[in-house]
């Protein structure tokens, strides 16, 4: 399968797997519920259950075990995507060409959707079956998520992100917002899929550890470069949004072309740590892929 | 030790504990954090953590051990307090006579607090040691926090009570409404308490539940009750709240007397309930008095 191939069939899966996440909740005709649905089931390129399922593959976990980490992460992508485009936060009224969650839903509803997704990945990670995955490993996954998610990590990122606006930040700073940003749960989607191996994963989380800190700070970087060059027809979302929120960006700080620079020797570093990854006998295609993507994307 | 007195012990205790696990925190100067501690340690009754003390002390379990699910839940009642005083939500200014998160410090610092404390509960819950607890348990309690928080539990409560809003209700709806939105976290309480002692106290669950649904339930008629004769002083909100948002409540639907005769029912299935487990052995005094509290409190 080459790589379009590849992500098409990861996001077919997950999507199945998200929609029955939420089919068994009760009081289906509720709003709450066409709100969760809406800012879960919207599309999105689902990068994240991507790197659950790459990576625990790299360490021969069958995709049924895989389902389980990868849903509950998207489900505290998929929240963390709704309180951010709240009134109060960035006010965004349109995520992937469609309203967001607040436009569609009202905002009271929103913000509750927010919350019952973000509990809904404890629910998934805490009790549904995976199989090989012992009580012990099981644990590490939910302290895993929750770190990379809460106030040392996602949520840190966004009240750092927050405390920026409308100030004149310096690269090293920039960096500290994204790497909570965005990169922790990067990074937890890649330890999740190598910790449904167990313990003989461990030795490994650190090269992991240095591919996911590259392609999630390249990632960023890619996303800075679109909001000045993308075609809002394409990536779905408003354009410009950063300069007239008086956001920080790559571009803005480094100037468009050393901004493209530096997307390149990030990528160039997690292509270092796949190739060290490959001495040690794995497959990391996959990986590989994800981030040649990462780098090249125009949405 | 009298109850008023166990009471203010467990108080500063849950205060200490609280205060510790937001200590060691990264970026403290940050307002997130201010936010978080402002919702977390502004006082309260702290009624949830003291059932997971009193319920966990009848299995004979350590303080020290039941200190994790009691900052757990408490951290979650905190979350959702900042969330529902929000301007999309309930539109409070004050909280027990304080000015609410996003009055003090905006309101997309309290969302991302809010959403920082809900996390933070499973940090606690997932990686604090707990002496004697094993694995199997400590996912059992997780699984049960995430129940009964999220969109089973009280998220879907408060999208129930949103619905609610402006129409008529009966009273089979109303308290439908409140076995979501407060029953389940103090059920959840008690619950945590007990399965903490692991496998031993599940036989005893069904006649905790019988319990904690009759003083979840009471807790919400005597709310509904003080909301309409309770002294703003004393209780530390603005009175007549649920009147001018348009919400159902029991002394609105059966009258206020009818509604102080339902509060005195509920005590007497819960003392009921108690009398059972008396008959096991177990000594429930604290259950008892916080049943007797529930009912006759003016805040």
């Amino acid at each position: 399968m080459d790589h379009f191939t590849t992500l098409t069939h990861y996001r077919t899966r997950i999507d199945l797997v998200l929609e029955e996440c939420l089919e068994n909740l009760t009081f289906q005709s509720n709003p709450l519920f066409q709100a969760m649905h809406h800012g879960v089931l919207l599309g999105g390129k689902r990068m994240r259950p991507f790197l659950v399922y790459a990576t625990g593959e790299m360490f021969g976990i069958d995709s049924k075990v895989l389902d389980v980490p990868a849903a509950a992460i998207e489900f505290i992508h998929a929240y963390s995507l709704i309180h951010d485009d709240l009134p109060a936060m960035d006010d965004d009224s349109l995520r992937r060409g469609q309203p967001t969650c607040h436009i569609a839903f009202g905002e009271d509803t929103a913000i509750l959707a927010g919350d019952g997704l973000l509990t809904q990945a404890f629910s998934i990670l805490s009790e549904k079956p995976m199989s090989g995955v012992n009580d012990s490993t099981r644990i590490a996954m939910i302290t895993e998520l929750a770190r990379a998610s809460g106030a040392v990590g996602m949520v840190l990122g966004q009240a750092l992100d927050l405390q920026a606006e409308g100030k004149t930040v310096n690269v090293e700073d920039l960096e500290t917002i994204h790497r909570h940003k965005t990169g922790a749960l990067i990074r937890a989607a890649i330890r999740l899929g190598a910790l449904t191996a167990g313990e003989r994963s461990r030795p490994y989380l650190p090269l992991l550890d240095r591919y996911a800190e590259a392609i999630g700070l390249a990632f960023q970087v890619q996303d800075d470069i679109l909001d000045v060059t993308g075609d809002s027809q394409i990536t779905g979302k408003q354009q410009g949004m950063d300069l007239a929120l008086g956001k920080s960006t790559y571009p803005g700080l480094l100037g468009l072309e050393p901004a493209r620079h530096k997307a390149k020797e990030l990528y160039q570093e997690a292509v270092d740590a796949l190739a060290q990854l490959e001495k040690h006998g794995f497959n990391t295609q996959q990986l590989q892929a994800l981030a040649s993507y990462i780098v090249e994307r125009n949405k």
